[in-house]
């Protein structure tokens, strides 16, 4: 299990697992994942144990059930519903890697690389239904408006993000709202349904929510960085698509701030060619520039605002994980 | 309104519009679909804009709707799930007309057409996730998980069939299978919903559930038909899609089955050859064997057996127009 929930790199800097007091939780919902992600036929039971290799760190549930027990208990919703964000993330990866036309994924062929993009959309949306179908066995209304909202703003955000592709011009405002509502609003459901399910305090919820957002923002522009400068070895998954796609990310939009008006004019150049090289091509003008320590300076902001909202918290074990998580997300190698 | 809500064949046929018992209902979910289709990003709105075009017969909410005034009472819950049955049908055509690479639905582009996959992709996600979190406004859990189970296989129904792609052996009860997943289990989904929320009898809910599916079955052997046969000036849809994906249609297997050995091996070579100008190869094949009747036969069918489960009900308008639909769905041109 421990294998299944850290990523190599976590292993290499060889510090305490933090899932370890959510583990019989985390076991609970890879059962429901796998009872509910089942079908008559054999074809779709292929499909669907293929994206089992997409097992990543299980950010979510992870922190669903984290906020859950430093809240005070974790109760059988609680494992539902961890299963249900997963299941959401994985849809969207899997829709996002069609989008991308990305081949790998966590050291694996990606669905559409394998089976092909009709294949790949249908099984995102069999991924997203069965979500909100096992939502809705919790016999909670609240829970399924909360994952819904959460899921809106998901696809307002990723939709967005698809429509602005080329548009140089995007301001670290408007590129802040789309990845809050692409990858934050999403973090922040899994707080704010790990602390209401376990009878938290109308306040506490609304803390830990936004400890989930700010957490949010700080992971997706450390995933912006990787996809810039990572190296997929370790991270498993196609870089520099966000390059290719003309998806303007936090280092991208300070360097052009930042620029001489010459350089400004030869990295827009650089980013409108077509081709696949751009990472090496613009990495003089990265070193060249306050671009990655700007965006790292960010993250690090966000996360530290994530740590401040952990205060409505009594000191536990499981609030000292979800600190240490805020620190994890910006040092993240994959 | 008559005009969204009729056809142009309809209109030629000059019967009665068969849903002015529920014209200001169906107003009532026109304007929750607008008002929950908007967006703070302009291009977003002009996605979702371009998608009115798509307006249909509206049949999903008009049979919720008329199932629920035959049972007694609408609410306004049912207008809400009206309006959440409608959304996940164009969420399903967006996605559809992605893989089959069709160009034209409703006489206008296809969204794919327009703005192109990766955009198609994602607003068909942004329509399922605001349509689940609509449903989860009605404040009922109950309707989320039989909506949840609904989309989960109409979802499996259209993976399968994905999947199948190119099996000339599929057999007409795997075919069935296949379509009940697809498209009966969500009509069958609306007629449940608009009876259980009118506060009807379970038995008479699952009578009318049974009414949608064998509607649905008969509705969908009829656009397998027009795909086939039909013309696209009157459907206003790209047609021959079923055959240059190479996807067994119940006239194919019925032709395949009931053809001698030589006459089977030619319409094979013919069904798996690559061009699109298969439906006039097919058409003397088609013409010599009963494969369309049967077809027809078949539709026929389902559509008597569906007119038999509203014998539950007491007679009223209502009941009519659900008998007269049974007739509608198997004799349309579009």
């Amino acid at each position: 299990m421990s294998q299944l929930l850290t990523t190599p790199a976590d292993s290499a800097r060889a510090s305490p697992d933090p899932y370890l007091p959510i583990m019989s939780d985390l076991l609970a919902v890879e059962d429901l994942l796998a009872r509910t992600l089942t079908s008559r036929y054999d074809r779709i039971i292929a499909l669907v144990d293929h994206v089992k290799h997409y097992r990543g760190k299980r950010l979510r549930p992870a922190l669903l059930l984290l906020v859950a027990r430093a809240c005070g208990r974790v109760v059988p919703a609680h494992h539902v519903l961890g299963a249900v964000v997963e299941m959401i993330h994985t849809a969207t990866l899997v829709h996002d890697d069609v989008l991308d036309h990305a081949t790998v994924r966590r050291h694996v062929a990606t669905v559409n690389a394998e089976w092909g993009v009709p294949a790949s959309v249908l099984l995102g949306d069999y991924l997203f239904t069965h979500a909100f179908h096992l939502a809705a066995t919790t016999g909670s209304a609240d829970a399924c408006r909360i994952i819904g909202d959460a899921t809106n703003r998901t696809c307002e955000g990723e939709l967005c993000q698809g429509l602005e592709r080329g548009n140089l011009e995007l301001t670290e405002e408007a590129y802040l709202a789309l990845i809050d509502g692409k990858t934050a609003d999403l973090i922040a459901c899994c707080c704010r349904l790990g602390a209401l399910f376990s009878g938290a305090a109308a306040e506490t919820v609304e803390c830990l929510a936004g400890y989930g957002r700010w957490l949010g923002l700080a992971f997706q522009i450390a995933d912006d960085l990787l996809d810039l400068v990572g190296e997929e070895r370790t991270t498993g998954k196609s870089l520099g698509t966000d390059l290719e796609q003309q998806k303007m990310t936090l280092p991208l939009i300070r360097l052009l701030g930042a620029a001489s008006a010459p350089t400004a004019g030869r990295v827009r150049q650089l980013l409108a060619a077509p081709g696949n090289h751009k990472r090496d091509l613009l990495r003089p003008f990265l070193n060249d520039s306050d671009a990655l320590p700007y965006a790292t300076w960010r993250a690090r902001e966000f996360a530290a605002r994530a740590r401040g909202e952990l205060e409505c918290l009594p000191s536990s074990p499981c609030r000292t994980i979800l600190e240490t998580l805020t620190e994890r997300v910006v040092q993240r190698e994959s």
